[in-house]
């Protein structure tokens, strides 16, 4: 038997509950791991709330993101066998399958050899947030006389985005609502730190970038202030709107964009992992930074599983700086 | 003495005055023209009534597309003699010239030969309706495969899309709102007509694009509709907003944009012809297009100069397929 957070109902983080479960032996193409850490994400946060694209089919498992070893492999998986470690690549529907539990199958796609050098806490922090800022080079060319604005720069994804800026030889500036995280942010890598809720953010950028405005902007949270990126932007610039946090509508902001050029682009890791040759290419790009330093996943906070409540509270609290892990065991 | 079309206050089209006013001598970079043919275009009826981004300066004069023949060249001006004949190309901002007039004073840089093969007539309505339809060719590279859904299809800019679709080898499918203009848009080459208002959008473009949807939409409307555009388009399609005709304002279709990969792309002509490269390349394009009959300008309806006011209130009342010009003398 094994511990497995379950999804009764939709609602806050009080939701998820425990239960005691035997974990099914993995079927052609899937295999049955044990849970080492899992990664957070806000789409699952969303997913329990049932503010997600994909409504769940209650009861479900949930979470997609971990790392684990191998205890079985179900017909047909040839690559993997029992003792190996590995990550789980999000690249699933969520509720399909579910890794917040301490075994899960899960299927022999979504698998990556742990990559040397990381610790198994890390190794399960590092697919979606790097996969999904990827969107700068992939879908913008991020490269030297680039500057790249990513708002909510502390959050995992965010700071993922300022490690790949930088290794492009962009400038990287992040975009945080307070200064609470300013130095935290300079440590990690932000060549300049934007206070939105203090300073006059156009001015600002106009500033850094010596009035030529940001060719690309990557931003989870969309909402009015959409317009305010658009207006510090320079001409032909390509905003990605990569996540939905602002509860409020997000505005096209037509005139920017029709006397600028610019682009508003819609982004999601699947965009990648769901064709095999650009999937390959980032999570080479990805384990060469890795190998290389220059990228390096940040743990805000790690909480033992029987906390996934408290977890699931201290993400959508917006205080963490990385990737919130959760260890089994 | 010249009759000359004056804004002196914003509104309607009944604002528009004619005033007798003596031409001044040009000066170095521009030259004199008498006018013998204008094209009306959406944004100058936008900037008539202070809807428009740049604001007019009253009281000022107005228009910015026509042909006429040259009576006076400014210092400095050596590639243009009196007697030329000449299109004026709308590449200068609103209202710091104004060609609503018998004579006017242009610069030198908005010039180009009056296209052989074409009348006077046709010659003032070519520019400002191919530079923004290139839109499709140099934003999105429309090429065979390629469905490319035009929202006002009849217009001007609509009308010259489905011609450079064609000429593309892509699949032209003209959007119009009721089935009036159905057999029109077909004659004039429109592959697909979707009448809007009378059919299940996205279900009529999944049946014509045997569900893959349209790559590009060329839209100057905006509005809440566009969700349905976007709901139409495949994977990494490229959504251009070229114009702000809708009343409401236009939301950006966050779930679409972010599971497809799109791109929302503003565009303006000026994007083209303020690059001297490209204005040259699209230049060329567009006089091989006339040439090689691949491009053919629609002329809806023509007025005399005295009638400017019925011609404004035409264009606005949305009757027409295809350009409106007002000819002088």
């Amino acid at each position: 038997m094994a511990k497995v957070v379950m999804l009764r109902r939709l609602g806050g983080p009080e939701v998820l509950q425990f239960e005691d479960v035997r974990i099914e032996d993995p079927r052609e193409g899937e295999v049955r791991i044990r849970v080492q850490a899992i990664g957070l994400n806000r789409s699952e946060a969303m997913f329990r709330a049932g503010r997600y694209p994909v409504q769940p089919q209650l009861p479900t498992r949930i979470g997609y993101e971990a790392s684990g070893v191998i205890e079985a492999v179900g017909p047909g998986v040839a690559v993997w066998k029992a003792g190996d470690a590995v990550c789980v690549i999000p690249n699933y529907r969520l509720g399909t399958y579910g890794v917040w539990a301490e075994q899960a199958i899960v299927p022999a796609a979504s698998l990556v050899a742990a990559p040397p050098g990381l610790s198994m806490i890390e190794a399960a922090s590092i697919w979606m947030q790097y996969f999904t800022a990827l969107a700068i080079i992939e879908g913008a060319q991020a490269t030297l006389d680039d500057y790249v604005v990513i708002r909510a720069a502390s959050s995992s994804v965010g700071l993922a985005a300022i490690q790949l800026a930088n290794w492009a030889g962009a400038v990287s500036i992040a975009a945080t609502r307070t200064s609470a995280k300013r130095e935290a942010l300079q440590k990690l890598g932000a060549q300049h730190v934007v206070a939105t809720e203090e300073v006059d953010y156009v001015a600002e950028i106009q500033r850094i970038t010596n009035g030529k405005g940001a060719r690309i902007v990557f931003d989870p949270v969309g909402g009015p202030f959409v317009e305010k990126l658009a207006e510090s932007m320079s001409p032909r610039g390509i905003l990605f709107i990569y996540g939905g946090l602002s509860e409020q509508a997000t505005p096209y902001p037509h005139w920017q964009s029709a006397f600028k050029g610019l682009s508003i682009r819609g982004w999601v890791a699947s965009e990648i992992w769901n064709h095999p040759q650009r999937f390959e290419r980032h999570k080479t790009i990805i384990l060469q930074g890795l190998a290389r330093g220059k990228l390096k996943p940040v743990i805000a906070r790690t909480f033992p599983l029987d906390e996934i409540v408290e977890a699931n509270r201290y993400l959508e609290s917006n205080q963490q700086v990385g990737k919130i892990v959760v260890t089994v065991q």
